[in-house]
Parts: C-alpha cells; sequence; structure tokens
C-alpha cells in the first residue's frame, strides 16, 4: 500500500528562498518517490488565526500556489488543493471537537506559550488576545490530517505535538465508533539545515530579512547586496563559517560548487564579488521557474483551474469519507 | 422586513408532553404569524456532544421529525432541516472561532458548571471530563443563528448567555470585515410554565419522568395511571395547587375545561377517576397526530424528503451567504 504524506502550507507572506530549501523543495522531491501519495494544501483557513488582513490571505494564496506550480509541483500525481474548497474538513473538525478532551488543548506548546507571556506581562486575563481559533487550531489540524489518511506529516519540530494530538482523537474516534481513521505520525526531517537570512538569522518572515523567491530580478539582486558580511578586506581569508552569503549559496549548489567556493573564501574573495556571484547562481538557477511563476500570476484563471482540480481530487475522498464517519455516529438518517 | 426567528432541537431523546407544551406547541403557533419566518432544525451535530450512541442520535433524529411533521409544522412555510446537511454551519463556526476570544468561551455558564463540579468533587483537573465540543459549543451555536440572519432566537433563560455571545462574535466579525451579520436577539418566553412529569417534578428526560407524546395507546395510559397523587380518599376534596394531574391536564385544555376540572376537584374526583379522564382527553386530542406520527414512522422516506426539501431550501441562502462571507475574510481567490 502507498504511504500517504500530507503537508499544509499557511497562506500567510510571499514564499521566500528559506522556504523554498526548507520546505517546498524537499517536498517536490519527495513527491516523486515511487510508493508515495502526497496532498499538499493551501491552508488559508488556519491563515484566518492570525488576524492578516484579507488583502493578504488573498494574495498569499495566489503567490504560494503560483511558487509550487512554477517549481514543478507535478499536480497530475500530488492532491493540491485549497482547504476551503473542502467543507468536510470543517465538519469533521467538529466531529473530532467532541472526541477531543479540552485538558489535551489546555496543553497545546503554542497556546501555553501565550499564556505564558501574558502572566510575565502582568496580565490578570492568563487568555488575553487568544482566540478560540488559536486555542483549537490543533482540532482542525487534526481534521486536515485524518480526512486523507495521511500516514505520515512532514513537520517542524514544533509541530510534533500537533500530531501526537491528532492521533488521540483518531484513537478515541475509533475506540467509540469503530476503525475509521489510519494514525498519522510525525516525520521531523533534522537534516534540513535552516537558511540564513540578510541579518545572518534564520530566514523568516517575522524576522524580516527574507529573500522573496521571485522578486523581478533588479530586487532580487539588490536584497542579495544587502546580505551581512563581515569586514575583512579583500585578499584576506574568510570564514565560511557563520558567513550567511555561504550558508545560502550551499543550499543551491552542488558539492564541487560548495568546494570551489570554499577555496575562494580561503583566497580572500571579495564580499562584493561573492554577492555578485551568488546572485547570478540564484538567478540562472531561478530564471525559468521565475518566467513560470510570472506567466501564472498574470494568468489567475490557470492557478484557479489547478486548485479546482486539486479540489475534485480531494473532494472524491472526502466526500464518501465524512459520510461515512456521519453514518459512524448516528447522522446518517433512517431513510437512507 | 419580516421578522427571522429561529429554533434549534437537540436530537437526544423521544418527544414527551412536556416539549409538546412548552416548545413544539407555541413553536408551531409562532409559525403561522404573519411577518414572520421560521427556521427549525434538527440540532443533530449538537447532539454529539452528549457522549449518546448512534442508534440514539439515529432514533431521536427520526422521531424528532416525524413529531413535528404530525402535530402539523407546515414545512413549505417554515424552513425544515437537519444542522448536519448544512457543510457551511461547520465552516462558519470556523470563521466565528477566529473573532471569538478563548476567555469569552471560560465564562460560558455550562462550561462553568462542570468546573465548578469537578472542583467540589476534589478533582485535580477543573477539565476533568469537558470535551471541545461542549466547550466550543456556544461558537456552533453562534453558527447556527448568524448563517440565517435570525433576529428572535426563542430559547430558555439558561440559553440567553449563549445569544448574548452569537452577538459578541458577530459584532467582532462585522467591525474587522464589515457588516454582514444581523445581531440575533433572545426571546425568553416566561409566560410557558413547565409541565410537571410523572413524579411531580418538572417533565424532563434527565429525570426519567416523561411521557411520550405518541407513546402507543396502552403504554400511553399506563404511564399516566402512574402519575403521583396524595393519599386523599375519593370524596374528599382536592387541591388542584400542586396536582401533576391538574398541571397536565390544564397544558392542554380549554379555560372552560379547566375550570369544570376545578370544581371535579372541589367535589372530590377520585384519582383513578381523573387519570382515566386526563387520558382520554389527552387520547382524543392525540389521535390523529399519533396516526400521523405512527404513519411517518412506517415510511421514514417521506421524512427523509421533507427535510432534503428543508436543506435544500436552507443551503439557497448558506451558499451564497458562505461564499460573500469567504470573500470578506480573503478566501475568495482572485481568479474568480
Amino acid at each position: 500500500m502507498n504511504q500517504v504524506y500530507l503537508t499544509g502550507i499557511t497562506t500567510t507572506g510571499t514564499p521566500h528562498l528559506g522556504n523554498y530549501a526548507g520546505a517546498i523543495r524537499p517536498a517536490i522531491a519527495a513527491s516523486q518517490q515511487p510508493g508515495t501519495e502526497h496532498f499538499y494544501f493551501l491552508a488559508d483557513l488556519h491563515s484566518l488565526i492570525k488576524g492578516i488582513s484579507p488583502e493578504e490571505v488573498r494574495q498569499s494564496r495566489m503567490e504560494i500556489a503560483a511558487t509550487w506550480l512554477a517549481l514543478g509541483l507535478d499536480t497530475d500525481k500530488a492532491v493540491f488543493y485549497c482547504q476551503s474548497d473542502i467543507p468536510e474538513i470543517p465538519a469533521l473538525a467538529w466531529l473530532l471537537s467532541c472526541q477531543a478532551a479540552k485538558g489535551l488543548l489546555n496543553r497545546a506548546h503554542a497556546y501555553k506559550a501565550v499564556v505564558q507571556d501574558n502572566e510575565q506581562s502582568g496580565s490578570k486575563d492568563p487568555d488575553k488576545g487568544i482566540s478560540m481559533g488559536l486555542f483549537s487550531y490543533p482540532v482542525l489540524m487534526a481534521a486536515d490530517i485524518l480526512m486523507f489518511k495521511a500516514h505520515k506529516v512532514p513537520v517542524g519540530k514544533d509541530q510534533v505535538q500537533h500530531i501526537e494530538m491528532a492521533r488521540d482523537m483518531a484513537q478515541r474516534f475509533n475506540h467509540h465508533y469503530g476503525e475509521h481513521f489510519v494514525l498519522p505520525e510525525a516525520q521531523v526531517d533534522t537534516s534540513t539545515a535552516l537558511l540564513a537570512g540578510l541579518d545572518g538569522r534564520k530566514m523568516s518572515k517575522s524576522y524580516n530579512n527574507t529573500v522573496p523567491l521571485f522578486a523581478p530580478e533588479k530586487k532580487f539582486r539588490k536584497l542579495l547586496m544587502k546580505i551581512k558580511t563581515n569586514s575583512l578586506e579583500p585578499g584576506e581569508p574568510k570564514d565560511t563559517e557563520g558567513s550567511a552569503l555561504f550558508d545560502i549559496y550551499s543550499a543551491f549548489a552542488s558539492e564541487a560548487e560548495i568546494e570551489a567556493v570554499r577555496v575562494q573564501y580561503a583566497e580572500g574573495i571579495a564580499w562584493g564579488e561573492m554577492k555578485q556571484f551568488l546572485f547570478e547562481h540564484l538567478n540562472t538557477l531561478l530564471a525559468e521557474p521565475r518566467a513560470k511563476y510570472d506567466e501564472l500570476m498574470n494568468q489567475p484563471k490557470l492557478i484557479g483551474e489547478v486548485l479546482e482540480h486539486g479540489a475534485t481530487r480531494a473532494r472524491s475522498l472526502s466526500q464518501p469519507f465524512m459520510a461515512e464517519l456521519y453514518d459512524a455516529v448516528g447522522i446518517k438518517p433512517m431513510w437512507q
């Protein structure tokens, strides 16, 4: 039997080099493995927790979809869809709510972190600023996963607990109503190093240090020129360790290419030269997908068609499964 | 503009005389008022919170639908549907979750009552036995109400807080995303007295003292014969105050009929005679609807058709409204 993988992509922000190296590239590679099935979805319902504007949700959905398609996701193989196009997902979330102990959600790290912040800042209300969306988000996530009987969910370490919660809800449901759900497992890829951002810290939207993957060439170059270096002069030998430039280059180069740059560092390549070199390297690498991305962004209808195709495939599974689950809990009527 | 009323009926248990006098009869009467529109739904998703068996959900859904139809609900006028047939409702519940402060739900009476029970029984976990379904139930209820732009929600006093919560979520959503929701109002009918049960306490499933509305004639008589009385002999004058027999009779009799029985009490009617009299009175009253109920219970397909018709009418409102709401939060894609 095929192993089923499922990955959600929250629709906030514009995909950047770090997303590509850390998430998109390995996901697209994985989707080509024989014996596997892959579900990738735009988690637009989850993005609403963040309190971002409607415009940002709309724009991000579009950019993320165009990015994955431009980078070569085979949507005839992988199932690629919008979460909000699958009405069975929030319905399943309700069924799971009735199985999930509130105490389980009380122990969620993400929730507890905000409570701790509130307590440390002296707030009288430990739940200050916490919405029910934030609190119950692991239930919706469990519905995302359990709906498509995913065996493996590739996640960062911070998400492992949520997969365990999904298992817990699935087990309780199976216990009460019979075996309907596959118990998912978290797949934590520790090999993927985090990419450095413009300031040398992890590239992340929250640090405002990202390089958008498909920024127009001029802007792309300008951003790369801003990467933080030290004050070593041309000719002085430079350390690859701790160099954001080297870190970013390495994420997109072959072993041999990396070795060559290592030699250049030892020989004292000028920072400006290295920046230009990095720009040219990435620009060549991204030229083709960028052209495709621009084309897609100019033809939103094409993106829409791909996502509709994905939603149709996803619903061909979610609709009969939801009917089965409703039947299990007693909601299938006697007249059927 | 028509005033829109909405009433949910939780699908647990078999409708009894108390349900009829306290809820069904006034609701059916109200649905005939000109200038009003009425939504009645079987709250089967809510019933899952109670942890009842699939068989009980199934049976209760059927019995409740058959009861309302047998008692004359005009389903061409009122919209009569199953909650689970409207997938937009759990989807809306998610949007509202993102607006509802967790603190709001922390203050729900129903939740706090269980926490208090846990604390009093010395449990270390105040949330012991509380599911996310129980905790977040007011959000689903808000979705039920706001989806159909109800102006008035007839409820018991214990539910007034939930209507206020629905208003709160609606206001926050309107504030963030523009005016989409009607703010509902609770309509507490204080005139409807609670019906006495077999043991003299309020007739309620939880006291196990109910008389099913459409029990077969023999069983119906047997149950009425069990109504608690005192030890006064035939011929001794009897008090109507505190008499469950009198209480039940009054709920189904005209002023003149009630007056006549009051005289009988003063003249010392025997309890057995009064029981037989009550049985005959109710049996005549219920003969026709009972026949219709039995007919429907034997033709579940008919019930199914009525509820499908209701769901079609409800979805003709919920589908475009949900599309409008998704658009408002940014989920409507650029390609549409």
